[in-house]
């Protein structure tokens, strides 16, 4: 059996930047060709960023893709690295496509294609096209892509590398029955993923990679992008899982890595027959002396669940700053659970040196409230003021004579003014702090605490937000640091402080029976019967499908914000503002 | 040849209001069954509303659905035109869904289909899942539907008609080529529609109805949904077109209406061969007199431009606020022609009695702002008020010291607050008066003048607004009305009035500069060198570009508006807001 040096390069690339993307691209190749490895393989369309969205259908975007594949090829070439074979994700059109509907919007139809490039001796000596498109939950890639129809096989160094793009390994009888029924096995299975984080995903990864290695008799080698993008995060983790299901190697999470591995690997066939389903390129390589010894990474150690979930959020949050051109961030600190959990989360991802924190008091706050606030900035070393707002509520108050609900907004507003003030003055990002179980009962001031350009916990229910908060903490004692959220904070009833006497559970359900109700309403697509069925009872599920509903049009008008659950508010989840439907009570 | 008495039932109905949806068919079918229909055709998914989007995966909602065009059959039965063929659309699962893709998002694989149901004598007779599933532009098909894959024909007193569903009509080599290879030709080629308004696009409806008349050999029968929903704006305009492309027959544009004509038709083959790729059932018909004189309805007169935007807006705002339960609307005033043209398409609307309008006059407003908001309140005879901001703008710009750019958001964002606090308060929806030249380039305040509950002309271009403005006023002299917009309004320099002396061409290139460059960027999807090709200076495809970029933060938060182009913004125009592209410059 050849033994084959194989790198996975699972790189944070920014959507639209290509002459970067390029250069990161390359800086790994380096570092791969360091480390002596004859294949490298990075992420599905890391070369253009993922996902481009409708940028896919802009002629002048495609061609700019095609460019950055020829340059490098040209840049690897140039470094010396000709010798190794890239397989890089990227943008193309018309590579493979026969027989394609054609769209009738009137836009030009383009046939733009999901692809990967195999680049040997500064040329693009193969190209393969994702031969199957997800288009449901935050995927839409049938409205942008044509599907591929042939497989693409790279003989390297004796072996038969099998290239795949993400959908093409989850979907059952695909190119993978395929690869299963085919004359001759590859080698290798290669596949590119732009796989976004979702808790407990990896699990989900780990036996998908493990079913199509016992599916297809062969090696399965799973590389992944990492970095946040929008509304989602890549969370890496690429992994190797040979065809008994062992994991023979796997990249960290939410980090940048190239992960080195040396893989025994079965000759593949000289040639194929007549009829085959892809096509072949045999590349040639220089003889080399074996290494001496076999390299495989250590392994990873799992990672609790809190721990899983907060670095998604520190990561999400860090790149949409970055990428966005934002060093820092302002925020509304209430003294609360969730501008706490917020502001520690900007700590983590930006330094304390770039946390703008604001108390604005009004006459309903509490004095635990300002003193909570002052609490979190002192232990963090965020940058902290207090603005008194209760001059500008007055006005509003006393010009409109505002009573009940309207007043109590008019606060959360001002709040929203003054945080969009000190931003337009001093340049920072604003971050909303609601989280999912707010979103989905609509208990948020629309263009008042829904205020910013980024919500890193919008998809993160109340429930989690606690658990997360305790975890932080007691990781921090863990390490003998300070804890940095005040546990008054945690443990003090929630309370939007905006009439006198004011909690949460004035107006919603207990938190852990109104989580329970929007997973499974949200989430799981439950109707009212399978609610009640779970274990809800009936007046909890009457009360909270019905805020659900009614709270659309104020989702509509929020922040991006970090996907975390299997379905999030967003993209993730297309529901019509205009619906009178309301789900049917379950009949006894 | 025998005749058909056929009715097209355009009708207006609401997302997810099932019960409502079937008496409105119902009341339909009745209107038609009086004229003496044998046939009556209604749009595509009319009894769930349209477009459902993730309704579609719930479980709950396609049982609702299936049992609503059950209770339909009763009711036409128990109405006594249980004779009356209706095809009626809506959503069912497992019609007809040989070999599909499963989904493999872990989501409950429903196999829902937008389907046409033949109800005949209290039974559903005949069921058909359209075949074709658009997937671009505002279209999600493919992501909640499984496509059909047979065709359907019904023998209608010896005529066979055979059952399509919108892009069915539109796809080109699928199902219509099937009808013209078929051994038999269907005597009528009936499609069921929910297609959006766009400018112009009834002139390309009847062009797609005339060549697959002629391609077919069939009379073509087109039914058209009407109302708003959301971002879109349905125009019925239902239309017949014999096979030499004759219009027989067309239903007004933007109106419920129920068109009944006499078609003589060829009579359909009495058995169909093996092999075909349809399915048929043959009804039963009492004998009944032939009609004795062919029922032709009177032409439909065509409607200038700008009527027809006009119209298109008015109904998307009056269907908006109706079956979002909303009587009355608030809108800031600035004397300005944009929010003027908003306050004159809500009367017209909604009337005068529910348009609550606020002008909210700073240090910078000029004294023409206020008379010029007046004299249109007075002209219309909304409900206006005058509200002083200025106290509450110095509060903040006192309290937080603000200068430049934030100073004037804060004026804008003053005026959001008090719109939202009057709809706290008094119930109204709020309308933002955004139009898509200031959507596309960012020229407005975040929280400021783009708060509200929906944006009537944000997909109006300015140079549009004037036309429309002037339209209007032209139209009321010409029956002899008051203008109902001041003319100094339309005539004077564009200003947001946020410092002093400051008018819109400060900030941005001449607004029919702008909009050709927009057009071209945003629904052509054109890069920088065919923009400086299609005649635009490169300085100004530079600024514009750049500013469209930038925007599309701003644009996720923006309410819901009226599509009117043949791209919006909104579901129609899908990009990140992390993107790092630049559109490469034009090379000389």
């Amino acid at each position: 059996m050849p033994r084959l040096r194989l790198a996975l390069a699972q790189v944070d690339t920014v959507v639209g930047d290509l002459a970067a993307n390029v250069a990161r691209v390359r800086a790994a190749v380096a570092e791969a060709a360091a480390a002596g490895a004859d294949l490298v393989a990075l992420p599905e369309m890391c070369l253009t960023g993922y996902p481009v969205e409708d940028l896919a259908l802009r002629p002048s975007f495609v061609a700019a893709s095609q460019a950055a594949v020829r340059q490098l090829a040209d840049a690897v070439a140039a470094d010396g690295h000709g010798e190794v074979v890239v397989v890089v994700g990227y943008l193309d059109q018309d590579v493979d496509a026969a027989g394609q509907d054609v769209h009738r919007t009137g836009r030009p139809s383009l046939a733009s294609q999901n692809c990967a490039a195999v680049v040997h001796r500064g040329e693009v000596v193969a190209r393969y096209a994702k031969n199957h498109l997800p288009n449901a939950g935050v995927f839409d890639e049938q409205r942008i892509f044509t599907p591929g129809t042939h497989g693409q096989r790279v003989n390297v160094r004796g072996v038969d590398v099998a290239v795949l793009v993400c959908e093409d390994l989850w979907r059952d009888g695909g190119v993978t029955a395929q690869l299963a029924e085919a004359e001759h096995d590859p080698g290798l299975v290669l596949v590119l993923n732009a796989s976004p984080y979702e808790q407990g995903k990896h699990r989900v990864r780990y036996e998908l990679c493990r079913s199509r290695a016992a599916e297809t008799g062969c090696t399965v080698a799973y590389v992944n992008l990492v970095g946040g993008q929008d509304e989602l995060v890549f969370d890496g983790q690429s992994l190797v899982v040979a065809p008994d299901g062992e994991v023979l190697a796997q990249a960290p999470q939410f980090a940048e890595h190239v992960l080195v591995l040396d893989l025994d690997l079965p000759t593949g066939a000289t040639e194929a027959g007549p009829g085959r389903l892809y096509d072949r390129v045999t590349l040639d390589a220089p003889t080399r002396p074996e290494p001496p010894d076999r390299l495989r990474p250590p392994p990873v150690e799992p990672v609790e669940e809190c721990e899983e979930v907060y670095r998604a959020l520190v990561l999400g949050l860090r790149d949409y700053a970055r990428k966005n051109g934002f060093a820092d961030v302002v925020l509304g600190l209430s003294g609360g659970i969730d501008s706490a959990l917020v502001a520690t989360l900007a700590v983590d991802a930006l330094g304390a040196g770039h946390v703008h924190t604001v108390a604005m008091p009004t006459r309903y706050s509490s004095e635990h409230s300002l003193a909570d606030a002052a609490d979190l900035a002192a232990r963090q070393g965020t940058q902290h003021r207090v603005v008194a707002v209760q001059p500008m509520v007055d006005a509003f108050v006393q010009g409109l004579d505002l009573t009940g609900l309207a007043e109590e907004n008019v606060q959360a507003r001002v709040r929203g003014v003054v945080l969009m003030g000190i931003s337009n003055s001093e340049g920072q990002l604003v971050l909303a702090p609601g989280n999912k179980s707010e979103l989905a009962t609509g208990y948020s001031t629309i263009y008042g605490d829904a205020v910013g350009g980024f919500g890193p916990i919008k998809d993160v229910p109340k429930t989690l937000v606690w658990r997360l908060a305790r975890w932080r903490n007691a990781d921090a004692e863990s390490r003998g640091e300070q804890p940095p959220i005040p546990v008054s904070s945690i443990d003090k009833p929630p309370s939007a402080e905006l009439a006198p006497g004011q909690v949460d559970s004035d107006s919603l359900p207990d938190y852990e029976l109104l989580d329970a109700v929007v997973d499974g309403y949200v989430v799981g697509d439950l109707g009212h019967a399978d609610l009640v069925a779970g274990g809800a009872e009936v007046a909890v599920v009457d009360r909270v499908v019905r805020l659900v509903d009614r709270a659309e049009w104020k989702r509509r008008q929020y922040p991006l914000g970090t996907k975390i659950s299997a379905k999030a508010f967003g993209r993730d989840r297309r529901l019509p503002v205009t619906n009178r439907w309301v789900e049917p009570a379950a009949l006894d």
